[in-house]
């Protein structure tokens, strides 16, 4: 269980161009004046719980030990599903329980899961379509002034996860899938180093093929600036992973890649 | 009159490309680097006073008492347009007298409306077309100093309103008119559920019928996962106001809705 | 050499939708969590380093001396690019060393280039792609914890400088270009009101004829207001610079004109 500082980041959906994200920094200001307030984005599409789980995996573990990290991607607000606490040896994170929170709890040690039942720490609003600003937002402003773990609600046994696609042999190749795209259109797998290694050892290349979109590409690259603008290249991502990639072009587009689809190693 | 924090938010229509926000957030630290800013929003539709002014409205109470709010949707830039200082018993507001703060000051409690004169607040600078850095940020800087309201200029009788359209009676059925569009294209009227109490009140249904964009909708949901993706549907929404919805779609392209048309409640 | 404070601007092509920017916030955040963080623009053209140039020539000295800008726009990463740290008589500047920091070492006095080179300062990860997070957000955080300039690397006598067009005589007429395009398409050249003034020293208008994509536009007016929604007008802008604008439209889209295009006074 992680000593708070109030600093607390924000991935949402809620775009930058309405009220919504404002309103959530209003609540938690009005609570904590101390809490110090960093944006992860407020660009995740529309409802896709997937890509905010995978953009909050991508950064949260830079900031430092204590932050209170909260997503709030959530199509279901308002229903039945629960609003969740999880806390680990270093952080809490707080969300719907959809899924947003699965490689979090996957990763982070120490996790304890509690459904956020005190309606003391919730505000009170006619509509009930806005959690992000009346409840999520108190909670961690709570959080941050030393609000026990135990009083937001009990700890759950489970909670919703969602299907994680781990790489994995299929015949001669190991095969792994499109985790996400990013701004630039750069294509990224699950597929790490780790795989590499473990095709290298089978095959007899030094350097592997990459298959993807309906092209191989004959090994990696160190750098961007090492691509072509013709065609894409792959390299070792500042997080890990295969990334895709075209110079001063989008992979993406040129392959008609989307998250989900197969990419291959040999 | 308030006693200030030094809390400053900012709504604009300068967008996040450019040096616009950065540079009236460098003035405002330069004066105190104590001041903790917050982005309201940014991309109000282009000289849209009307978008900006609901915006500000529907956040701006989240925040602490004492938070400076700063509002430059200010097409009238460099002409006789006064600057205003607003202040009630809980904020401060500041921004060109064109409309922006008409909610705010109809809202409020213990307004008084300045119109800022002072040149001492003021940057030197060559042209006349950036009063949100040269005039606006610093004033806002300043408060949070503690110079007091009267040294900033004269109280003033009147200030430019925009109409304000209430909903009303209009034979048998009471209208409306949509006053927001969302990113998510939520269709945000000026009804509430005092209007649909009202409603009720005389129709003999337990559940109004909501007419809008040449369709009717059948009563009220409660949250945004009781929609259809085939027909829009209607909610009281976080803020209070009647708000049409299309699940995983825009309303307000489907029923071809912006902000101003009729919605009728009967 | 400045005494930092702990107050870091951020520039990049990031875009505010990927784990990017937040990596780099949290990365300082967990070296110095007193440090406060403002986003210049993140929105740059990708690998646009000439528009990053500008965009920080154009707001960075409204911000309190012994602030450290950091501008990351950096399509060679990963490469032999040099890593740079520049300090001034009031600030500090990092980025790499591909010309994005001309304008402030031209403008700045007391100028010292250093070469990043102490590996201490940098983040071990495994890919080669991501220096905002790996090297220069470290560095930055570092700075702002009071670590003297000359622990970062030795002082260089070279670095790469951005074509600086300047505006001047040809024949008859003062030619200047264009040198950004803001969001609302107004077009900003290089000419300011010294060379106006050249110009009506010369011909015997007391207002200047401007031509720029093929129209003439007669005179100055002030403000944006005493523009025209039918043809463009031209001003002296907030940052001094002669600016060319249409009430209600795009300069830029008008009149076809893009960054480096030719405007003359006569």
């Amino acid at each position: 269980m992680p000593v708070t500082i109030p600093l607390i980041t924000l991935l949402t959906d809620f775009g930058d161009r309405d009220y919504f994200v404002a309103s959530m920094k209003g609540v938690i200001l009005n609570i904590n004046p101390q809490a110090q307030i960093v944006d992860l984005s407020h660009h995740v599409t529309p409802h896709d719980v997937a890509d905010a789980a995978y953009l909050l995996k991508s950064c949260y573990r830079y900031f430092p030990d204590g932050t209170i990290h909260v997503a709030v991607v959530d199509p279901g607000v308002g229903t039945t599903r629960r609003p969740l606490l999880v806390s680990s040896s270093r952080y809490c994170f707080l969300g719907p329980d959809n899924g947003i929170l699965t490689h979090v709890c996957q990763e982070e040690s120490g996790v304890e899961v509690r459904h956020i039942e005190n309606r003391q720490y919730r505000l009170d609003s006619e509509g009930a379509t806005f959690d992000g600003r009346d409840l999520f937002a108190p909670a961690a402003a709570w959080l941050t002034k030393g609000q026990p773990l135990g009083s937001f609600g009990r700890i759950v046994p489970n909670y919703e996860r969602l299907p994680l696609a781990e790489p994995g042999w299929d015949k001669h190749v190991m095969a792994g899938e499109i985790t996400y795209i990013d701004r630039f259109g750069n294509v990224i797998s699950n597929l790490t180093s780790y795989h590499i290694r473990e095709v290298r050892a089978v095959s007899k290349r030094s350097e592997p093929l990459i298959r993807v979109g309906g092209m191989t590409i004959d090994g990696l690259v160190r750098t961007y600036a090492e691509g072509s603008t013709d065609t894409p290249q792959a390299l070792i991502n500042s997080n890990g992973y295969v990334e895709v990639f075209l110079k001063e072009g989008r992979a993406s587009d040129r392959l008609n890649l989307s998250r989900g689809a197969r990419i291959e190693l040999c």
